[in-house]
């Protein structure tokens, strides 16, 4: 992945289209090098001028002395596409091209030079990032290779966080936010249409950077989603944690990126399962995306989630309470011994269970903070703190407390503090301790900071997700017994079953079978939804009904002008719930499965839960938790429980099946899978075979 | 409700246990009233010097010269109560009481010292404060009878805001952020106890300030529901919205809310039906307490939640779709004519679309969003608009951007911004606008003032919240029949059926009945789980089997010893689904209607609405829509519609039962009540009686 290095480090850079004016798109640039330090050399092209802000031009690319590493290219429409041919052939590694006018107006024309460009650049291996690219910024180089407004309104300064957006402004943004909090960016890149390199792509190459130590990312699609997978290796390995924003969750938000980049057509819950499989964390808003920054760049080693809870408000304590409840932290349980340890430390009247609520005790006793801290974090259920101080000033001893949290949270137990006065929390920030205004919003980046950690952890042990598209496509052409055989195959266990081809048979398959009740179904290729044609028969109690039911069938499949190829028979089975197991091919990220609740209410009333395939056991069972009919699963008011296991070992099964590119499979649909006390099986299905047309 | 004026506004204020150390708990009031102007007399009481901060003492509070409006008591324990008794005895109005060591140590003595002090207060009237009160702060009177230190940290301005809150640190910290916003605050106050007078009568006081603008509550328990039924309709009428926040929440929350002030032993959704009748807003952290402040202190006429987005970038437009998603406010589908007028104003490529991207060309043409805003504005299907400015400085007319925003909003119509640079956001910010580092938070803060109107104003067609315990306790002593009977009578609709005293005489019953099959139940007061014990046979289809069942439900009871007092007989209903209607006598606010999916998973898998009673149609057709149930009312995949509007007749007329006093029911449950397509039926109930014991 360092191969993109040159990017972030080039030896030298040629910008076409270079302006005398530091304000124009052009003129940024060479100004940002100089100003931000950077050592390379630059060799700015203009045609018009011999010299552009005091350095001297060549006219044409071609003429340059040197090869650059990297062609910074800042001229229109076609001239950009010919530039870019230029760079190519002469070697250049990289081309950054800030032009816009390309594939994001939808216009044929742009289409066309963005199609001219890429071929170009293919031809000699030379890689692109945008068109249609604020460029990117890099300043432990000062390879400042774009245009952004921000470097002037918030001077950078090199660091462990590094940005990388497909827009520019929401590059600039949190380059912003976190520069006013005093926070170093290392990178700020705003990369455009991703035609060629991908923001996801960069975020991997930064990521090897070994003083990296955040990535926040923004996305509005993904062309490669192999570039994400290898962002979340990386990551994982080099412990550098991801926090992705993709804009364009909501329908009219998708919509709104349709006209801006290009949108993700991926369901919404695909790509939270895909976030979840590779150790990224996903975020709703850019306030989310910047929330817990201050968290990651400490070095914390957390054991666990417990929480511990000290203010001197009892308020303050109630909220904090409420607020880890909301955002799944589960407050600690303190133990005899630190009970009575902290009664020894605290006034009579105050809380010494968790939340320890010190009381305004604090205001003469200024050690408060010091003692009860370690105390905490002595205690093994206590994996986390938060210090609310919602009012203090004058009289109160802030330096001290500030020294002494510094100093708890320095033996390595996570500490957030909720801290609303400036002056007071100043000591605290300057300690380098992450503050915020109120508690809710402290210990919601605490969750997120323990919760990505464990993501992070657990996203070692799961198979890599089979992105990427199959070929070909979905099509719909088995029977009910062609499709039940090919759900066995998968390993999902279906009914015994018979098929034949006429009524009159299917009193000896009745008989053969061996139940005491039948379902008969009318054997097509043409209808999905049978019960509403009155092509299923259920209950049929012999020989006699079961035939009698297939008469019907046959007379409703004509009325209806539906083509039957014979009738399929089989035992009646009453499970003790109706589930669903599903799976479809994501354009982007390769198989999913669905599974969830079942029977007629599938779609009026839905209970599903996603996973990227292949899965795992672990996590198949943990989806099933989630589901609202999860508490039935286990038996309810006499009733036994269900085979969750044999659920979950064939959603594995299916899902390893659907995993393999050679799968003939393209989706499927069993509804009921019946759930036994001692298995499940699927009386229904549905599968979609993927085709692929031969060459003629 | 003004009778509370005196605390605000008075005209002369004892401070009993003045000192002479500005700083200290007696002091600071005496400093405050000094230096934020307070204009009445100041009685210092102290026994032992002469003068305090420069101002003569009395050494007992007996030797003022006048009878104070107020006494402020600042002295500990037994000390506090005789100052209670003294001022009482006086003819004080009202007392407030700062020290501690009262109710809230949960000590013996605690809670006789506080009985004691409130039985003096009401022996003449006298109303108290308190005790462990921080005080009350009256900025516009410059009577600060209250020890905050944030008044030295933040200095007040009188303002257009009131805050009430139990907690004193949850009184200083909004006021902080408030006042460090630029926002004014006429009333900060803290107070404690709540003993006599509560934070609500004190904020409906407030409410009737004709300069108040908002208030902003902050609760651990509600001691008198009645006060904030008051304070929702003075709130209403002057058009002061309530914004509350109730501490305790969460299992644990309300465990440290109950060492702490007491916890709210009320179901939380009992507590969000109450707040929506009375139009007051519920809030969940500090964060959002103040979030939309500065939305409510516009002159702002909204006429629906149509909102229109504009920006200078693309992603910001994609979020803000996002984020409206999220608030629940529909993004505004513009006109044709709309459209085209936007065409007209912006280059070919830009969005004219809702959200409107304005492109660069903002950096060449600053009166874009003095031309775009009021085209939108004009549009009949926008009501609302968030103008998203992620990027601008240097080389943009940002002051012409906040001076045609400002004319703008002006016009009544709201507008929200977000413009995460500081420098950028000043021009807007000192305009009078509400500027938000980013989109998510502007539209949360939106979507909460649009529905917080909408609350209020739909709050005046709903019936007053039947709140406040009923004497006598729920007992359980009626059979099935006498519970279908007293159902009945409450306006429920309940099967047909004969409750006979032998196994015998189910025969006669069954064809009175005239029904196809019959449910027969052993009738008792013992059991409620009657499935269990064997008590109940389904699906009886004639006379014969009716017997044998009713002898085996006889048998059953013998072997569990549970005495039948007969069989109770009914037709078999089978209903198009089970729902479930039950209601409870909240102890704080009284009837409570449940209303939900029913059967015998309604433990299991709760899907259930909460509403106090008495309600209205339209309320109960609303929480019957938001069911998770509810798709299916309507009738899916071939199923005939539910008769929903007889369900919610049936609600109505229980809840106005259950809303009189005089109500002999104390709660039911009716599980399952079948839904048909013509008129729901309870074929199954339990009825809790409302028992007052007899003086003897």
């Amino acid at each position: 992945m360092n191969d993109l290095d040159f990017f972030h480090r080039p030896t030298s850079v040629a910008v076409v289209g270079a302006s005398d004016d530091p304000e124009k798109i052009g003129g940024r640039p060479l100004r940002y090098m100089r100003e931000f330090g950077y050592a390379g050399t630059v060799v700015p092209v203009n045609p018009k001028r011999e010299s552009v802000q005091g350095m001297a031009t060549v006219a044409r690319l071609e003429d340059s002395p040197i090869v650059p590493d990297v062609a910074l290219i800042a001229v229109p429409g076609q001239a950009a596409v010919e530039a870019v041919r230029v760079a190519a052939e002469m070697g250049v590694k990289g081309a950054v091209v800030m032009s816009s006018g390309f594939g994001e107006t939808h216009t044929a024309d742009g289409l066309r030079m963005q199609e001219e460009l890429l071929a170009h650049a293919r031809k000699t291996g030379m890689r692109v990032v945008g068109p249609n690219s604020q460029g990117l910024a890099s300043f432990h180089s000062g390879a400042v290779l774009g245009f952004s407004t921000l470097f002037t309104e918030e001077p950078p300064a090199d660091g462990p966080v590094g940005i990388i957006s497909q827009s520019g402004a929401l590059a600039s943004v949190p380059y912003g936010i976190l520069r006013r909090r005093g926070i170093g960016v290392r990178y700020a890149h705003g990369t455009g249409n991703d035609l060629d390199v991908s923001a996801a792509e960069l975020a991997a190459a930064a990521a090897e950077d070994p003083d990296l130590r955040l990535l926040l990312l923004y996305l509005e699609n993904v062309r490669d989603p192999e570039s994400l997978v290898a962002l979340g290796e990386a990551s994982r390995r080099r412990g550098v944690p991801v926090v992705a924003l993709v804009g364009g969750r909501s329908q009219s938000g998708s919509r709104a990126a349709a006209s801006h980049t290009g949108a993700l057509a991926t369901e919404r819950r695909v790509l939270d399962s895909f976030f979840e499989r590779v150790g990224i964390w996903q975020v709703h808003s850019v306030k989310e995306l910047v929330a817990a920054s201050e968290l990651y760049l400490q070095d914390w080693q957390p054991s666990g989630d417990g929480l511990a809870v000290v203010s001197n408000s009892g308020a303050v304590c109630v909220l904090a309470a409420d607020a880890a409840e909301d955002a799944g932290l589960p407050l600690a349980t303190l133990s005899d011994d630190t009970v009575t340890r902290l009664k020894a430390e605290l006034p009579a009247f105050a809380a010494t269970t968790n939340p320890v609520d010190v009381t305004a005790a604090l205001l003469t006793d200024s050690g408060l903070f010091g003692r009860v801290l370690p105390i905490l974090g002595q205690d093994p259920s206590v994996h986390a703190c938060l210090l609310g101080i919602p009012v203090a000033g004058r009289g109160y001893d802030v330096e001290r407390f500030a020294r002494d949290a510094a100093g708890f949270a320095a033996s390595g137990t996570p500490l957030v503090l909720a801290v609303p006065q400036p002056n007071v929390a100043k000591p605290f920030v300057d300690a380098g301790l992450p503050v915020f205004e109120e508690e809710a919003s402290a210990i919601a980046a605490l969750s997120q900071y323990l919760a990505h950690r464990h993501r992070m952890a657990r996203a070692e042990s799961l198979p890599r997700p089979a992105v990427g598209a199959r070929p070909g496509q979905a099509v719909a052409g088995l029977n009910e017994a062609e499709s039940l055989a090919a759900l066995a195959d998968l390993g999902v266990p279906v009914v015994a079953h018979e098929l034949v081809s006429a009524p009159g048979d299917v009193a000896a398959a009745f008989e053969r079978l061996g139940a005491h009740e039948v379902v008969v179904k009318g054997s097509t290729t043409e209808a999905t939804h049978k019960s509403e044609l009155g092509l299923v028969r259920l209950r049929c109690g012999s020989p006699h009904e079961a035939v009698a039911a297939a008469d019907e069938i046959a007379a409703s499949a004509s009325s209806h002008g539906v083509q039957l190829d014979g009738f399929l028979v089989a035992p009646m089975v009453r499970g003790l719930h109706e589930s669903l197991l599903g799976a479809s091919l994501d354009p982007v990220f390769g198989p999913v499965m669905v599974l969830g609740a079942g029977g007629v209410h599938v779609e009026a009333v839905p209970d599903t839960q996603v996973l990227l395939a292949p899965c795992t056991l672990e996590e198949v069972h943990e989806a099933l938790a989630r589901l609202r009919m999860a508490p039935l699963l286990a038996g309810v008011r006499g009733n036994p429980a269900s085979d969750v296991d044999a659920w979950a070992k064939a959603v594995v099964r299916a899902s390893e099946a659907l995993a393999d590119p050679a799968c003939p499979v393209a989706g499927f649909d069993a509804n009921p899978l019946m759930l036994l006390e001692d298995g499940v099986v699927a009386v229904d299905a549905v599968v979609l075979q993927s085709v692929v047309e031969e060459p003629a």
